[in-house]
């Protein structure tokens, strides 16, 4: 949950005459991303989200991420749509933090995905991939393969309190990514963190992507593989084909994977799964222990680390 | 800011099937209160809030307050309206814990009081304490002044550390209030908790109150020394005559004091600066300090309850 900054009737009511969506009739503090501040608006023009970006967020980012959610929304893309004040900018200044507002978005978050929720997002994901094209900014990925050695480091003489023999699987795979990264394949912008929070369904449909703030540019073939970490593998841990074969039926059905892509896909899973291994394990062995935000359980990412050491040819996840 | 229990979305589904308030269509958790989880539910009949009420709440009050709020919404006092279910219940059961429905409230809590909002104040708590009337349910305030000496005694040890001479002040106003507290003054059901936090105004008007899980049948002057307490003193701690007989004529226009309450007036202000200089000890010396709910500060507390042992008659506090 995140309300880092409060905000002062006052003031929010100042900023809101920077704006057009009327008068303000209610705010909320929302539990929504861990990164930053978020309020919802009641306005007598409706329902807004008002975030604002606390110092983990690079401000120079701000631009990219919310220039992408505009592109992405013009562009047919179900995501909030920034609100522009009456200068023509989406992003001011509010209790001295930068601060954004975009429109409500409906939808609710999945706790158990079906294969069929796995196709709707195969399909929604190449959608954005297809409909980021011609967005003039660009990103780079703060967490590259070159990144994840470093972020180790950080951790690497506590990483066996979390489990014995771990310090040894994470350098193992290390070695192996370094030697077999793909560094050819098609890139463009990706949104890096599609995880069940950050898509909403709605009605049997997918309803919208919310959270853009990983978003970089980086191999699209990458985001579906973190994508499958994130939805094809059961409550259980076991890696589950049909839900697989779902998620690349519906991205294949908007955006064919080229030959090369394929065959990347198990290199890909398995850096997918090293680069959420080791920022859970650093929030895990970082946070305080009664911190606001609970860290996420870095096992069940070893649990994937160690599937996807098994697997040889990328006809195994159902990839056609 | 509070969401204790995780909702999934099915279980959540699952229990508006109960309900005549048409289909989910987002749900969200909101930093609003600290005893319990609530989440703004938006479904195609509109917005809601849905409280779970955690452990610190006694789930035996739970009719009180929601019947409370029920009797007062039926009775012309704008607040949360709890909704009834399929089968006439305003309470369920939702994640293991007890839950219930209310309407969305529109409504800014303000961060500085004037005069006038103080005189809306008391207009609008008059207005509460004789709508209350009639309500069939009563409960025991839990924090009455037999209750203090117990509960510093949990932290009487410690309390200098938060000032210096802090225990030797606290023990002399028990005993003064031991001895002079009222016993006879007209009672009724308070709110008990009427910080600015609690109270929404909206267009230049008073527009609901929210939260009565301190409601309890006490003095209806305690309920207006507690306002007292809580909006009459400026930032910097100095008392504002100002406000108080703002708060005072407005409360008057709708309820006249007995002449008994107008000369007890001195000893509730001490004792309503009292109560919660001790639970903000408590709470101040008891919470891990990184915990999601920041303490308020007692500081504040130690000043008023120095500032009304200045006062040695009613008459100083502009009550006529």
């Amino acid at each position: 949950m995140a309300v880092y900054t409060h905000i002062d009737d006052e003031e929010l009511i100042t900023f809101l005459k920077g704006y057009e969506i009327g008068d303000l009739l209610s705010f909320k503090g929302i539990a929504e991303g861990v990164e930053n501040s978020n309020y919802l608006l009641h306005t007598s023009a409706g329902y807004f989200i008002l975030t604002l970006y606390e110092k983990r967020v690079n401000a120079d980012d701000l631009p990219f991420f919310i220039g992408l959610m505009d592109h992405l929304y013009k562009n047919g893309i179900s995501c909030p749509e920034p609100v522009r004040n009456k200068s023509g900018e989406a992003l001011g200044t509010l209790s001295g933090r930068p601060a954004a507002i975009v429109t409500f978005l409906d939808g609710l978050s999945i706790s158990h995905s079906s294969p069929h929720h796995c196709e709707m997002l195969g399909d929604g994901v190449a959608k954005m991939h297809l409909a980021a094209k011609g967005f003039a900014l660009s990103r780079k990925n703060s967490l590259t393969m070159k990144d994840w050695r470093p972020l180790y480091e950080l951790s690497a003489g506590e990483v066996d309190t979390i489990e014995p023999g771990l310090g040894h699987l994470i350098e193992g795979e290390l070695n192996h990514l370094e030697n077999n990264w793909p560094t050819s394949l098609p890139t463009g912008i990706i949104h890096a963190d599609l995880f069940p929070d950050n898509v909403f369904f709605l009605k049997g449909e997918l309803s919208g992507f919310i959270d853009f703030y990983f978003s970089c540019n980086d191999m699209l073939a990458y985001d579906a593989a973190i994508c499958i970490n994130a939805w094809c593998f059961d409550d259980d841990g076991q890696y589950n084909q049909r839900k697989a074969e779902s998620f690349l039926l519906g991205y294949q059905n908007i955006r064919k994977f080229s030959d090369e892509e394929k065959q990347a896909l198990p290199i890909l899973l398995r850096g997918a799964a090293i680069r959420f291994l080791l920022t859970r394990v650093y929030d895990c062995l970082n946070v305080p222990k009664s911190a606001v935000v609970v860290p996420k359980d870095p096992i069940e990412y070893i649990t994937r680390v160690k599937f996807h050491q098994t697997i040889t040819n990328f006809r195994a996840y159902g990839v056609y």
